[in-house]
């Protein structure tokens, strides 16, 4: 969990706790699945963000709770759903539920998250909350799509477009909805909106620097992954566009199959031209705008915790 | 699509052409592969039982339209996973998502199915329908975790609550929640509900005597699909309760891997020992128990529609 939330600190230990409770099943096996990746940790960053949102006007951990962990299940519904189609072996420095169980129970564990959000929303009398998280897990879907369309393809607009759909809409959902779940009124909604998407266009460019810097431990699945399935991501693009006429970069890039030395290389080239400085800045103007939105909200503790994750997404080492 | 349903065989059309158009998406990819097993047909039973049952109260078409819409998505996003995580090359006599787009379309293609259907329902106000059709959800992953983690089991009560949840609860969920949209009173929640749960029943294990004795081209994918994969349906559970001491279909059950011949020669012994027959008796009784029920509600037009659907599910041969 976020070290630096000490306005919604404690209701987060609930938004836990109420999580495990849920994800109990009359089946042992659905049990220990769907609890596998959630047990791992995390840093439980789209409940954290719903709850501070939902600070902004008459809090009641009641009113936002079933939203909370909504986020968190959906969220987790898409990592073991990933795991199964990358194949993926580790994820948060565990076996993932794919190589755990296998795709079958993957499948169902990822289906069976997904529908347990569905229920705690269903409380809410709300077309916009359940409307915009549905919508969210749409565009999801289609990001993860246009990425698997795209494979080795780099074009910027596209790249924008894919983390939009893949993580931005969510964790903006995550940041209006806890308004909305407290009943704010509508004029909140659009600074807390934009500031949710920058915050998540800059989560998402530094998740992709990080999957090729990171400590591998503290990261807890191997580096490089984008690259070795042939995503090409910010940094990678931000680097060819630099990088000199030996096109070695690019021809490392392309290749279909990649050996461990390949992705290396490729890594370190991408430093020497500067790819993952020049996509730091990229999120730092992303930041620097959601610091931005965030001066358009009343100046409570909430405002002030909602600046320090904006201020992590810049310096996280996982 | 049922050919008996003629209270609501033109607003079926509409349901049908609706469906087309909300799964266009800008992805032409996943337009295609979400529409792919739409587009193969299929029988629409569960969007025909909600506009039957909204026939019971006030009924209006748009008000029951995003519900009929939705179960449909939620049905086929269970085939496409199931396809998935099976491996299964045919279904409706046309190659699987799977098998045409790979795991990694697959999943991703359910998830979007699934997440439209949210969408759908998100018009509703009430909690009733989301945390019903939710609910359905949930019980359909436990089903198949259950098999899963029964293969090869034999027992009478896990297969019953293996059925209801796989299959009766959606089926129940279509019979009663088209009365709740059209906002119908509560007295009749009870007879739909059954009706759906017995039907449901009847239907599944109609579904599991025909992947032992249908023809192949009639059901659009290779019988003994079940067997091959180790589930253990009720006609085999009944054959194996009254086969002789010799041991044989029990030896062919239980083989880890089985040849084409085998599953061949388990299902002549499956019906042999007269367990396609028993099994047939025990669907009857649910669809007694169906007809029963359909009595205590109004005798409109729509009754006997559902009483025709009820006597299709013991004659159907697809």
């Amino acid at each position: 969990m976020l070290p630096l939330l000490d306005v919604v600190r404690d209701d987060l230990d609930i938004v836990e706790r109420e999580l495990y409770a849920v994800l109990k099943s009359n089946n042992q096996l659905l049990t220990e699945s769907s609890s596998h990746l959630f047990r791992a940790g995390g840093k439980r960053l789209r409940p954290a963000l719903a709850l501070l949102s939902a600070k902004f006007y008459n809090y009641d951990l009641q009113k936002v709770l079933p939203l909370a962990m909504a986020l968190e299940l959906v969220h987790l519904a898409t990592l073991v759903h990933d795991d199964v189609v990358d194949g993926a072996e580790l994820r948060r420095g565990i076996p993932t539920v794919k190589a755990r169980w296998g795709n079958k129970v993957s499948v169902h564990t990822g289906d069976y998250l997904l529908a347990k959000a569905m229920i705690l929303v269903s409380v809410y009398r709300s077309p916009v909350i359940i409307g915009v998280l549905a919508h969210s897990c749409v565009k999801m879907c289609e990001g993860e799509i246009i990425q698997f369309a795209g494979l080795n393809q780099c074009d910027l607009r596209d790249y924008l477009r894919r983390i939009k759909y893949k993580t931005a809409l969510l964790i903006q959902a995550a940041c209006q909805l806890g308004a909305v779940a407290t009943g704010a009124p509508r004029e909140l909604y659009k600074p807390l909106g934009r500031f949710g998407h920058c915050l998540g266009m800059a989560f998402q460019i530094t998740d992709d620097i990080l999957d090729m810097v990171a400590d591998q431990k503290r990261l807890g699945k191997p580096t490089g992954g984008d690259l070795r399935q042939g995503i090409i991501t910010l940094p990678v693009m931000l680097a060819l566009a630099r990088s000199p006429e030996d096109g070695r970069l690019a021809a490392l890039v392309n290749k279909t199959e990649k050996t461990a030395e390949d992705v290396r290389e490729a890594i370190r080239l991408t430093k020497e031209y500067g790819g993952v400085d020049l996509a730091f800045q990229v999120a730092d103007q992303y930041l620097d705008k959601a610091h931005g939105y965030l001066k358009m909200l009343p100046d409570i503790p909430a405002r002030e915790n909602f600046a320090r994750v904006t201020d992590f997404v810049r310096v996280r080492t996982y």
